[in-house]
């Protein structure tokens, strides 16, 4: 049986805050292959019957839903809408196998190991984690950067993206935390992460990232970003801190 | 330039213990997709020049070299490979998108969630602590026996693997496991975890996938596995809560 119209159209669920980088890099994917969908902003402390019916695992955002059917975690959804949408625009993957192992590969290490030491910055209150943390975090931007300058091939001008001339995957799995990045560093009181004398070619790329369409649009602004981490994740941690010390 | 026959040839690096459920992944994936490769085997405690230069950001095994260049995390090589060699044999990935991204959802859960909790069981001295990481990996194993439920569609007769009629990404991604889940609840003296009354399904499929081609010379002794926990694990995890109850 064909879907209806209604069902065929993609819905996107996700918090409506807009700060959610996970909702923000999907929502990067669909621009870039063109697709429209509905946006279902959902309050991410009362979850909704179909956030728990449509990703009863792990109850997070976001959740894609294509012809009635759920897609969770971002990564996955993004190689979803690549591989679901192939005729559409740009391919967001690279096209070449190794290309491919080395995104999938970069992706996953922003998601595990970068962004969790960068926010570890301000999770702790002790003095020698946060140095560790910060060490972590400007040694996973020095292996960034030369990544980086691995996209440009050998006797070829500089690559503008992780995707060469286009946005690609290694594009949006990055770019989708520059605002969190930069809000990190402005409470930590720090200098920029992205610093032009020691990652010229990420600083560079961040520019380039943030003009960019079609995902210009879609990044808050960072003092956006640094509201939220003071008035809704602070007060989280040091519940959780709290909780675990009366323990 | 075209690599040489000895560059072009397939390497694996994994230790030479034979119990690494993530280096048996891989083999399974080059079997499946009738592959010849040389295995190197790695002392983990000592590793290799080539190691440190295949895998800089991680140190870990198993590292797959393809022409010359090095591919990392054995989920990650497992893509590789059915993209690289996409003419070869089956495909280990499904066909349909959507089958893809469930795939790859269940694929990284079990890897993120289902193993920690199950090996979380004998890594706890505390009676609640390890409690709760039993209830997790039942809970996790009920979730997979819906998933495998799943994989038969409709007015079908009963899928024989999560890949349908043949191996996938999803039985390489769970069986890899099938000796250490028995050698765990074997060590914690606890029932089996795959019981036919409880999950039958995953208990017919893991029957199915021990002795299916091409993976079944490739699976290690269960007691070969309590070994290796026994003599290499128990005394790493001791010495590391001493180590955190010093500090």
């Amino acid at each position: 049986m064909m879907a209806g119209a209604q069902e065929q159209r993609l819905k996107l669920l996700g918090p409506g805050t807009g700060v959610s980088m996970y909702t923000i890099r999907v929502q990067m994917a669909l621009c870039i292959k063109e697709l429209s969908y509905d946006f279902l902003p959902e309050d991410p402390w009362s979850k909704s019957d179909l956030l728990l019916a449509s990703n009863p695992v792990y109850k997070k955002l976001p959740v894609l839903i294509h012809t009635g059917r759920p897609v969770c975690e971002s990564l996955i959804i993004v190689q979803y809408l690549d591989d679901a949408f192939a005729g559409n625009s740009t391919s967001i993957l690279p096209t070449d196998p190794y290309s491919r192992a080395v995104a999938r590969f970069w992706a996953s290490y922003i998601d595990d190991k970068l962004f969790p030491s960068c926010i570890g910055i301000l999770k702790t209150a002790k003095q020698h984690e946060r140095a560790d943390k910060v060490e972590e975090t400007l040694a996973a931007f020095g292996l960034l950067e030369a990544a980086l300058a691995e996209c440009s091939k050998e006797g070829e001008a500089e690559a503008l993206f992780f995707g060469g001339g286009s946005l690609g995957l290694l594009d949006i799995a990055l770019g989708c935390y520059l605002p969190w990045i930069k809000a990190i560093g402005h409470l930590a009181a720090m200098p920029p992460f992205l610093d032009a004398a020691r990652t010229p070619k990420l600083a560079a790329w961040a520019e380039r990232f943030r003009a960019a369409e079609p995902v210009r649009a879609l990044l808050p602004a960072e003092d956006k970003v640094e509201e939220y981490i003071s008035t809704v994740l602070y007060p989280k941690w040091n519940a959780a801190l709290t909780a675990s010390a009366t323990n």
